[in-house]
């Protein structure tokens, strides 16, 4: 016997067998519900509105939940509603998924607000007088088939919370990946849910802090690298911490310190007590992974470069050290392989690079120059050691892109620039460096060889700031670097540049990079500008996708499994392409 | 397209159908080899002998793991060799899986060993030098479809040991039912495999070592709980964390800080490293759970008591304070309902009493009188205040069951009595008190009340040892809490004694209870004396099964899930039945 079940506000009709689950039916029909607690009729967040025809019967369970969420008696869980009889039902928008935009800039993805913490508010049951339950078990037996796992301190705090308030009608699960119950708090917490999205660079570090009940983020503060100053680059510091382990205790101590002051001043001035933020999802490059997690670097320092670890189960927080929830858990973006860390593989995450279909290139100009080459369904990948002058480190008037910093140079009769937020300038940033080299380079204030020509020696770009002879070799190394990187792997592909559909850029230059400059430089290969995508910081996107969805994180893991890895030390030819590519100078293919 | 498979030594021969796997086939046949890690070809604990025939092709790891095994070449892992023509087989006897006997003595069962921890010893692989695996690439391959945890404290020892031998070929990975990774160690380290039993009583703690390769128990010693300090009975601690929470903690510390001295000098005199244990089982009653684990037991101290927890996920070694292995687990034995706790579980478990056909008592004498009646397929339990008086506590020359206990006695002219192992008598145990006072009560030296009759006032047992009349009282209360219980037990579940197939009696008394005397007295309800099984400390062999099997401990949590609690203190005609059993005299039905 069927029955036809007619779906408002869209006003489509469908034919359905009676007895069919409602989610099951909708799911079918396309119709994207959220079902949070992975349907079992906990959370009450599939509900739909039964507007006519056959009310389906609804458990106890199933009533208490609604009349707690105050709603009329003509709403039922999709998840646990049967079709019984014709019907019409209207789906409330809150019941259909959040698809959530990951980039702030750029090219867009959405994905669907799927975390691994999830909160469950449940009822206390009175106890059976002569045979009563344990505590736990009402929170147990409702997760049947599901062995929870839980710690002492768990436990311990739950029994504790408990004995505070034995009268407790409510609390809340806070599960993790629907089989760890990470803590049980007293009423109903599911209001406050957050989680802390981290973009751990060698130089410069982002903590953002999002809601997880609505995908959005609230906040987010900046800051240096705690680790700077045991050096500016990733070998400095993996050589002062193979050198003498202590050191490899002081840069974790450093780094988790420096992470803390800044999660917890976002914690504060949001009014967010720690104890709400289960989850910190970290996207670093290998060496910062490690050192974040006071891992020996040993195999790091020496060939072939092994990390100690590519793709980790969430950690305890409190094992980290990082100070949200000490219940809770921190998830450390996979390592690919060899420096080619989390940060890129979140990166990946972030454009959807597997999903593209067609060949592409993904550059990450960081401290760490890291790129990706998509030759259709096979993933390429390496690093070469830029060096932090994109960053403006080691620049002499290198700053990075911050209110001040000269982003943008042009020539009209002499160098004109801009500065971030129209401020004076007090240095110049990544973009700015490749604007003004590529200005002197047009005008002939240097050689392609990087030559200063002309007596005074060095560039002036305002009164105050100028660049010498050795911040143009800095740029050269770098951009050299880059380059010789994006042709080994196009050769190891047998691929041109003319085989691309594609170039994602990401980076500290966020959106501002000048093409056709960053084209005459050879940092780019020269293709059809439409095909450039700046994507901004997409470490941090990733980060932020793979705490907000973990379907994410697992498909992220497969393919951080999947891309091979090239090492440019062990190419024969990068010594030769490499002093080729110092010279300032376009691709001619 | 099948095959003729012969079995050796047995001689029968199976047809088998082209390219089965061989362990499948030999299960099928019924016979149970040793698949220990799981049929993933890795441990090689299911090698079989080609004795003529279609020698199975083998795999390049098939083939280094029987090399390292020093096998030779016509030998096959079953769970691996496919039979692809007419074969003779030889299966070794260490091929076959282990059936251990559970309890020391009295009623035998025996169980498959298959424990929560496995150590598998690996090969480590030559890194890619261009496309390097992590160091953790190589241990998460070889278990694929598992998602396999690991803290970060076991990433970092692994890293450590790493650092200390880059070049060791083989490791050892420490699984905990399969799918959490608690350690990679060095070398193969499978030969030292090891765990620990605990039986935690209120009075008197016993801890075995036993190792996890064989089954075997290896070395045991038993003291004093160091928490009597803080009080002799479950009652008195309880009250004692309830009014003040720093007293929870020291009880905490007490057992912890007792358990450690125990299990250091078992780990000292076996020379055993606490690096080698992962995991110790816990038998104790529900009170002796939560204090361990410093659970707070204010709902232990109220009606209607209950647990904060009943089945419990091993827990992190680290939490608990116990002194094994750091990465290691701890399971507790699961807490039935109120004071029905895990020696409980655990005795069930060791007496296979779910399996058992027919109707069955299950007697546990020890501080607490715990007893559990299976009706059928009916579980009912419930627990009785008997106080320590059976473990020679508040006796005035009461004494644990050790040498110089006198533990038995009867009437030659005079009262004649035996001590433990011969020794001069040092005081009185359990087993001794009934045999005096049911002679006692024979001879008219007591009357049924428990009155001690005559000008002395005593009852002499040697010149230097006597019962007063207090020691009388205390037997009585023991006596008249157990038999109530059983009353009430068979009461509520319609049956008379003479439904009983059997009755259990587990606890402190070991085989040594004289049966006619326990009747004579009411401890025991009067059947055929063959119905009467002594399994002496079940609750340790319980522990002992739970930390052999793991397919055991999900039983036994099952179990556990379906007792039904009987709660005395409501019972109407408890104080009724209670105050007619404090008269010495046989039960009538």
């Amino acid at each position: 016997m069927s029955h036809a079940l007619k779906i408002l506000p869209e006003g489509r009709v469908l034919k359905v067998a009676s007895g069919k689950i409602l989610s099951d039916v909708l799911e079918d029909a396309g119709l994207r519900l959220s079902l949070y607690c992975g349907r079992r009729g906990l959370c009450g967040k599939c509900i739909v509105e039964i507007v006519r025809g056959a009310l389906p019967s609804a458990s106890d369970e199933e009533r208490s939940l609604l009349a707690r969420r105050k709603l009329p008696a003509n709403f039922r869980l999709a998840c646990r509603a049967r079709v019984e009889g014709d019907m019409a039902i209207r789906i409330p928008l809150e019941s259909l998924l959040l698809h959530m935009p990951v980039l702030s800039h750029g090219v867009g993805r959405s994905l669907t607000l799927d975390p691994a913490v999830k909160k469950i508010s449940l009822s206390a049951q009175k106890p059976d007088l002569a045979s009563p339950d344990s505590l736990l078990d009402f929170i147990q037996r409702r997760f049947p088939n599901v062995e929870l796992h839980l710690s002492l301190e768990t436990l311990r705090r739950f029994a504790q919370n408990h004995q505070l308030a034995p009268a407790a009608a409510e609390w809340t699960a806070v599960l993790y990946a629907d089989k760890e119950l990470l803590a049980i708090e007293p009423g109903d917490t599911t209001g406050r849910d957050f989680g802390i999205a981290v973009d751990l660079g060698t130089t410069t570090v982002i903590v953002e802090l999002l809601d997880l009940n609505t995908g959005k983020s609230l906040d987010s503060t900046a800051g240096l690298n705690a680790q700077v100053k045991y050096g500016a680059d990733v070998v400095s510091r993996i050589t002062a911490a193979y050198a003498d382990p202590r050191k490899l205790e002081d840069l974790r101590t450093a780094i988790v310190g420096g992470l803390n002051e800044m999660v917890g001043g976002l914690l504060r001035r949001n009014q967010v007590s720690s104890d709400s933020v289960y989850e910190a999802v970290v996207a670093g490059n290998t060496a910062m992974n490690h050192l974040l997690l006071g891992l020996p670097v040993t195999t790091l320092a020496v060939s072939p470069y092994q990390a100690v670890f590519s793709v980790l189960p969430a950690l305890p927080a409190v094992e980290s050290g990082l100070a949200i929830s000490p219940l809770g858990r921190v998830y450390i973006a996979p390592n690919i392989k060899s420096f080619v860390g989390g940060d890129i593989s979140a990166g990946l995450s972030a454009v959807d690079l597997e999903h593209q279909k067609g060949n592409f290139l993904f550059v990450d100009l960081g401290t760490n120059g890291e790129i990706v080459l998509k030759r259709r369904a096979r993933f390429t990948a390496t690093s070469t050691a830029a060096g932090p002058a994109f960053e403006g480190m080691t620049i002499s008037c290198g700053m990075l892109a911050l209110p001040g910093a000269v982003y943008k140079a042009g020539f009209k009769d002499r160098l004109v620039v801009e500065t971030i937020a129209g401020e004076p300038a007090r240095g110049v940033c990544g973009t700015g460096l490749i604007d003004i080299i590529a200005v002197a380079l047009d005008k002939g204030f240097i050689s392609a060889q990087g030559h200063i020509l002309g007596p005074a020696k060095k560039i002036e770009v305002t009164n105050d700031l100028s660049l010498n002879q050795q911040d143009i070799r800095e740029v050269q190394l770098a951009v050299a670097a880059v380059k010789t990187g994006i042709r080994i792997l196009l050769a190891k592909n047998k691929m041109a540049v003319k085989d691309l559909d594609g170039i994602y850029v990401a980076g500290a230059f966020g959106n501002y990079l000048n093409i056709p400059h960053s084209m005459k430089l050879g940092l780019l290969p020269c293709i059809d500008r439409k095909k450039i995508f700046f994507v901004g910081n997409s470490s941090l996107a990733g980060a932020k996708a793979l705490l907000l969805s973990r379907p994410e994180r697992i498909r992220c893991e497969r393919l951080a499994n999947r891309v091979r890895h090239l090492s440019l030390a062990k190419d024969a030819e990068f010594q030769t392409m490499f002093i080729e590519a110092l010279e300032f100078k376009a691709w001619n293919s």
